[in-house]
């Protein structure tokens, strides 16, 4: 049952007047519930409240916050059909779509949970004393990671499940220690609501803190500025536009004392073919991304938007495959009106840049806020001349760049951006006979692909999603898998300190039996003095 | 020989027209040497070459990296009690202190030197490929640390060879794999100039990449400026004041691609003499904080600017024996004759706040420039009423704060701004008696010391040179230590990547045996795939 309200700790509250409606994209309609703006004294009273949790939620155990994450996923899932149609309602998501992505919510939150129960992610270092060293002695040293504070997550519009209320900000940030304070997403306010009233639950069953998590409704800027602005406020996660991000990253670093914010802003993702592969492999090639720019309607960070290869008669042909497997696909359902209407206008200003033309273009029926896959191409001089190129069309779009010769490859490849990602597509020795491609393209992304797409985000330690300005605001950071927890946290010392007043992780006796550098060794081993 | 010019790379240019010169405060007066001031050009060419020494320097090997920072040892080394007068002559320290701040940079040198040799700083991670996986097969993903591109360096006034031009700023950057360009600080740039010549030496004979290093001069605000803009810089690192840091913070944020800053802005380092300690034990600690608060002249960031202490007679008889310890010490040289003014207006208004009193203040004649220690007293309610009695007076200078209670107590380390270091004096079992000061403590410092001084900063793995605003501009890195590296460098993910083009950190072989994350074990051995 959705109330329409804000979640101020575990309590719903609704005291303002200003009300919001989501949309069903499918049904080309407004939904019917009514939600309810947050007041600026709810919203103070949340981020209040967070900072009081702080102090109990950070002295939680790694296993107590592993059962707690745990328990958010038990009730998530508990909440069984009701949530994935409402999911379906407000994203224009089919209902395949919203059982793989709670599947992802679900895997991120039992990753974090797993990483808490194992314990080493607080990078415990150790340096012990040493009494008779000369000229002085040297004093025993050691540090972990401890929580910043609350955090503030935005949720995005294009993963309501796994990049939003209890996606991978809210996981990392909760795994940390940190309380989280959640601006909804106004495209999917309900869905938001219900994964918010899991947390609630999961957080009463596991007796955390009261205001360890909220969840507030904003429509406008308001609510996002409140809260960045809010001196109780210790770190910012963010999933959307450059501009939006931006706009957070600047009122942050405005702040009288400046808090960090990591904002994933998308990316072109620039796909580089080999000549090679273009000659031998164009039609497996073609499939593929015909397959990986229609995914979810387009909507990932990861949709590659720019595809880079040498003009010639393997380029046409591979053009023409795929325009060929684009044109079989069936257009998906676009978020939101405003986002079709975007992506349409999109193509309509880059059609009109010169020297641009369309390759493939959906030709059947498309229906109310389906986005119609387009590819067009440019040659590479023409690029290079037009910064408005480079930008993203968030949607089902590539742009096949045509090059006439390597060295402008890699001038263009050099001009880009900061991306997620970029794959370099080759038969098994080509790329070693391109290393100045590789060079130039990996000083540009967070995850270099060889062989595969940009689409599919796998969740692991190993993974980054983040990168070079603008694909990130913060390129030392990743978004996904287990390591975007050490965006929330900070390194503490210990000089001298009581053993029996150190946490667990410093502790001689390793009661918690994780690895630790001690001596600038990694052990597992008690200590002895 | 002291030249006056700048290092543009290995290249010692001066085309500018504007000069400046140092000046020795033990003599009282202006040192002979003259130097030239950067012209935007020359600015313009440390830059653009920093970027294209990158392209190469970033390829370097662990090992190859450990020659040059040990060759830059070396080289300092070799410019002998030359260096040392310099020092001497543009600092107002002693051959002691020389000798020892010498030994602390020529030992941060050789720890990256060490940590770069064995390898696993890197922080490879390794997930192998699970091709059977349902529903989609799982690509073998590897990432591990690339450093960000040139990084800009503000030295700083009081440590002229530790803080400085082969400081721990450098000497971090330069082991990630970032080229470095120096603002050579203005009041020691005799001195930087010979360590500059060092590095440059040191660069050649590893035969290290032209632009690799750079050391610039400028007064004012201009060079630096022109450096944070630079869209070619891509970090800064810088130990001064907080206004300084802030402006750099500032600019940083605000350009099209914001970079990176991270600022160590000091502190008031409190120090809470619990009861007992106080009872037991005040004549020992009195004598301790008499030599922690006049230590080189008290010109340290961890200098301990506040302690924090309940009311009556214990607190009475432990300002006495602070006096007697402190009017026993000779004042030391400060810096500069504007550090001493600035030092010396700064008691003045500490002492003209309303509740403000005298405990000690050196009354032995006072040579030129020496700073004569001081220490006030003030009560708890006092001090939170005034805002201003939390700044810091750079200098031996100390403020005792009487508390009521130890509520009163709480509430002032409560309203603490973030803080390099909190100490905590205490007899064994008092810790624990007071949970609460702890924890408060904690929540606003980036190292915790038990019966010690803060100042002594121990160069370690496990060392926190760093804090909440305004202590650094981001507590989640330290300026000290080996783990300083993280300041400078990204992850960055490999997917499906051919194993030959892989770093050799992520190679299957393993052949720097580092130590890796693979499958979420820590392990040596090869990977089979």
């Amino acid at each position: 049952m959705i109330t329409g309200k804000n979640y101020i700790g575990s309590q719903l509250k609704a005291s303002g007047t200003k009300t919001v409606k989501t949309f069903n994209p499918v049904l080309n309609k407004e939904n019917p519930w009514v939600f309810t703006e947050a007041t600026p004294e709810e919203i103070d009273e949340a981020v209040v409240l967070a900072n009081q949790a702080f102090v109990s939620y950070k002295k939680c155990s790694g296993l107590e916050k592993a059962k707690f994450l745990t328990a958010i996923a038990d009730e998530i899932l508990a909440l069984g059909d009701d949530l994935l149609v409402q999911y379906c309602s407000e994203s224009g998501f089919a209902r395949g779509r919203a059982e793989g992505e709670r599947g992802r919510m679900i895997g991120q939150l039992h990753s974090f949970a797993a990483m808490l129960t194992e314990g080493s992610w607080v990078q415990a270092t150790i340096d012990t004393a040493i009494t008779d060293r000369l000229p002085a002695p040297k004093e025993d040293l050691r540090k972990m990671l401890v929580p910043l504070g609350p955090i503030v997550v935005f949720g995005s519009s294009n993963f309501p499940f796994a990049f939003s209320t209890a996606g991978g900000d809210t996981a990392s940030a909760l795994a940390s220690g940190c309380p989280v304070i959640v601006k909804s997403h106004s495209m999917h306010i309900g869905t938001g609501e219900m994964v918010a009233s899991a947390i609630i639950k999961a957080a009463q069953k596991t007796n955390m803190p009261e205001g360890v998590f909220s969840n507030l409704i904003g429509g406008g800027k308001t609510l996002g500025a409140s809260l960045v602005k809010h001196p109780l406020v210790k770190g910012v996660g963010f999933t959307g536009s450059i501009s939006g991000g931006r706009a957070l990253f600047d009122l942050a670093a405005q702040r009288p004392e400046p808090i960090p914010v990591f904002a994933e802003m998308g990316s072109v993702n620039p796909v580089i073919l080999l000549p090679e592969a273009l000659k031998n492999n164009s039609q497996k090639w073609a499939t593929a991304y015909a397959g990986s720019i229609t995914l979810g309607a387009g909507q990932f960070c990861t949709n590659p938007g720019l595809l880079i290869a040498l003009e010639g008669n393997d380029l046409n042909k591979f053009a023409e495959q795929l325009t060929e497997a684009i044109e079989k696909i069936e257009p998906g359902c676009m978020l939101h009106p405003s986002i079709h209407a975007d992506f349409e206008s999109g193509i309509k200003t880059m059609e009109e840049q010169n020297g641009v033309s369309k390759v493939a273009h959906f030709k059947g029926d498309v229906l109310p806020n389906h986005g119609a896959q387009t590819i067009l191409r440019v040659k590479g001089e023409d690029f290079l001349k037009n910064e408005l190129l480079r930008h993203e069309v968030f949607g089902p779009f590539s742009i096949i760049i045509e090059c006439n010769n390597i060295a402008q490859l890699i001038q263009i490849v050099a001009k880009l951006e900061g991306q997620l990602t970029g794959t370099i597509i080759g038969e098994e020795n080509e790329p070693e006979q391109h290393t100045d491609v590789i060079a130039a393209l990996q000083n540009r992304v967070g995850r270099l692909i060889f062989n595969g797409v940009p689409t599919g985000v796998e969740v692991c330690a190993s993974m980054i999603h983040g990168g070079p300005y603008p694909a990130s605001s913060d390129s030392r950071f990743t978004a996904v898998g287990t390591h975007a927890v050490y965006r929330w946290v900070r390194p503490l010392s210990f000089q001298n300190w009581p053993d029996d007043l150190l946490p667990a992780e410093l502790q001689n006796e390793n009661p918690l039996q994780i690895v630790r550098t001690v001596n600038n060794e990694l052990i597992k081993e008690t200590i002895s003095i």
